[in-house]
């Protein structure tokens, strides 16, 4: 266990009035025990008490030693997972369950203690892991910097006839060449109309003159993720593409310049969206403003309209405001920004050329 | 909505007394509504009433049309979605949850609706799902033919130096190139002592003489879903490898003779385990026999020793049975099998070498 940030989750424990708390989300058990498990549909816990006392419940095939003193648990396919989990629970009192634990579970651990009163407990490890200190804000300007220099030699290769998926392998191929593990998540490139689905999955579309093309793309280095969007034209793009464009850019600037400690999330979003709605597309930017992000490519909380978070030193967050024209076209600008004690230092380097 | 598959989980619904079920799983969202929705993060809810309404709770994000007729709900992420959801349900009565529903909107819709009565409700859906029809089972027996030839076509390149990854890689250049949209998981490949860790993940790992190699491989083949394993040696095999792969070989053997429709998962399980525990390694067969499998890559049931589900024409599941001698090497061998009317259909047609 890494002792320090124990030690911050278990004050975060007692602020909550959670005596005990149940963590299955695996960057959480990373981030404290330093283990990578994927257990997959396979029950996971590690059971922390406001005492101190901890130990990983986990099944046997994820190969599990207790060198570094972890107490562990173990089961098997055949055994009740959460039987063995609620031997080590108390019979009533409230209980933080983290938040994407599946409802199977739950359900059962409801059934075997009845007494037991559940509530959402994420936050004390939610909000340890929010704000980094110096070395892992150092990963994550690592991490970004190598997602800038990717995508730069992405950017320079692209030519009519490429597909989306196409560019998605590519990008991950150049990452690999250059060192990183693999990519915080799948590649999410797009063209044309395509680029006004912000979930769109890249496919085999070919490129084509006239299109929008959205880059958003990340890397994981060594367990810090990057993520980072920029959009582009191919050929000579429309005066409504050219305002739509500098509109986003503005916003993305808007944003940046809106962080520092103390101001909530939402303002930041806030400063975002007015630039976009006083362009008059706000109906048109039909997400949150950004997300914070970590170990996990999304990490609590958001950078909404309803985010009532205050920014503090060491959050890392992204700041991706975007315009979706239905059957047209779509823009989309990311950046990571880390905040600082008087303001923030933005994580991407990669030119968002202005278009007079 | 396929309305077939729909009157098959409302009779399952019933059969549970289930008057509500909620259903998050996207691949059974798929299987019901032919809509593949990507939902992350965000809350996605397929409402099904024993009466027959249906509706879809989802992010405007993923943009849905409702052409079809399906009733939609959508929420933004400045709304309260399990509020949106919750104005569909009644006040009291039971309610099945998708086993899988993360717990942060269990406990919030019981928080909403505290006189619900949850229950892990997914067995209408996914026992729906379980019984494959004739077109499915096309669809299966196609994806594992395609996984044949790709991995017989990748264990002809395999030469030393190879990486565990670097074949991961190069299977997957291989199945693309062949007509797959991607592999139904990572490929897993490991070489010598990793091969003992059944859940090792490929790394970069170089292939060198006397290595056992594990090859556990599938395709997404328009989402029928294919799942195979072949062990081999690189070099000479010692008397000992010869003696685990021969007993691995006849337990993969004894499961598939076992499969016929009435006979119980773990009477499947037994016989596979029986093999290799009479030659001495039952301790180190250390994983169940097999789960099911569809256009999700694992489904239930499992094949496993506590399964007292019942094999039924339409099952496909893998009978995988291996032997794991930590830091020395690993063996497992893995087919796919559709019951059938009197007996099985084993959908894998590549090889299994006998060893003297």
């Amino acid at each position: 266990m890494n002792q320090s940030r124990l030690n911050r989750v278990i004050e975060g424990m007692k602020r909550e009035n959670l005596p005990y708390i149940l963590v299955s989300d695996k960057e959480s058990i990373f981030y404290l025990t330093g283990r990578w498990i994927e257990p997959g549909e396979r029950m996971i816990a590690l059971m922390i008490a406001e005492d101190g006392r901890v130990c990983l419940v986990v099944n046997r095939l994820f190969a599990q030693t207790a060198e570094d003193g972890l107490p562990l648990v173990e089961y098997d396919d055949t055994e009740d997972c959460v039987a063995a989990l609620a031997a080590r629970l108390p019979e009533t009192g409230a209980i933080g369950i983290d938040k994407r634990w599946p409802s199977q579970f739950l359900i059962r651990l409801m059934e075997t203690r009845p007494g037991l009163r559940p509530r959402v407990g994420s936050a004390p490890v939610d909000e340890a892991r929010m704000c980094k200190d110096a070395e892992e804000i150092a990963a994550m300007r690592e991490s970004s910097r190598l997602n800038d220099r990717v995508l730069a030699a992405l950017m320079e290769t692209v030519k009519e006839g490429d597909t989306e998926a196409g560019l998605g392998r590519r990008y991950t191929d150049i990452a690999r060449s250059m060192g990183a593990a693999g990519c915080s998540f799948a590649p999410l490139i797009c063209f044309g109309a395509h680029c006004a689905e912000p979930h769109h999955e890249s496919d085999e579309t070919p490129l084509k003159k006239g299109d929008s093309i959205i880059f958003d793309v990340g890397l994981d280095l060594n367990k810090a993720m990057s993520d980072m969007t920029r959009t582009a034209f191919f050929g000579e793009p429309t005066e409504e593409m050219k305002r739509v464009y500098e509109t986003v850019r503005l916003a993305n600037m808007a944003g940046k310049a809106a962080v520092k400690p103390g101001v909530k999330l939402c303002e930041i979003d806030r400063a975002a969206r007015r630039v976009i709605e006083e362009a008059g597309y706000g109906e048109y930017f039909i997400h949150r403003t950004g997300h914070n992000i970590g170990i996990g490519v999304h990490e609590p909380p958001d950078v909404s309209a309803t985010s009532q978070a205050v920014a503090k030193p060491g959050m890392v967050f992204s700041i991706e405001p975007g315009i979706y024209l239905p059957g047209k076209f779509g823009v989309r600008i990311e950046d990571l920004v880390a905040v600082t004690e008087d303001g923030c230092e933005v994580l991407n380097e990669l030119d968002i050329p202005e278009m007079k």
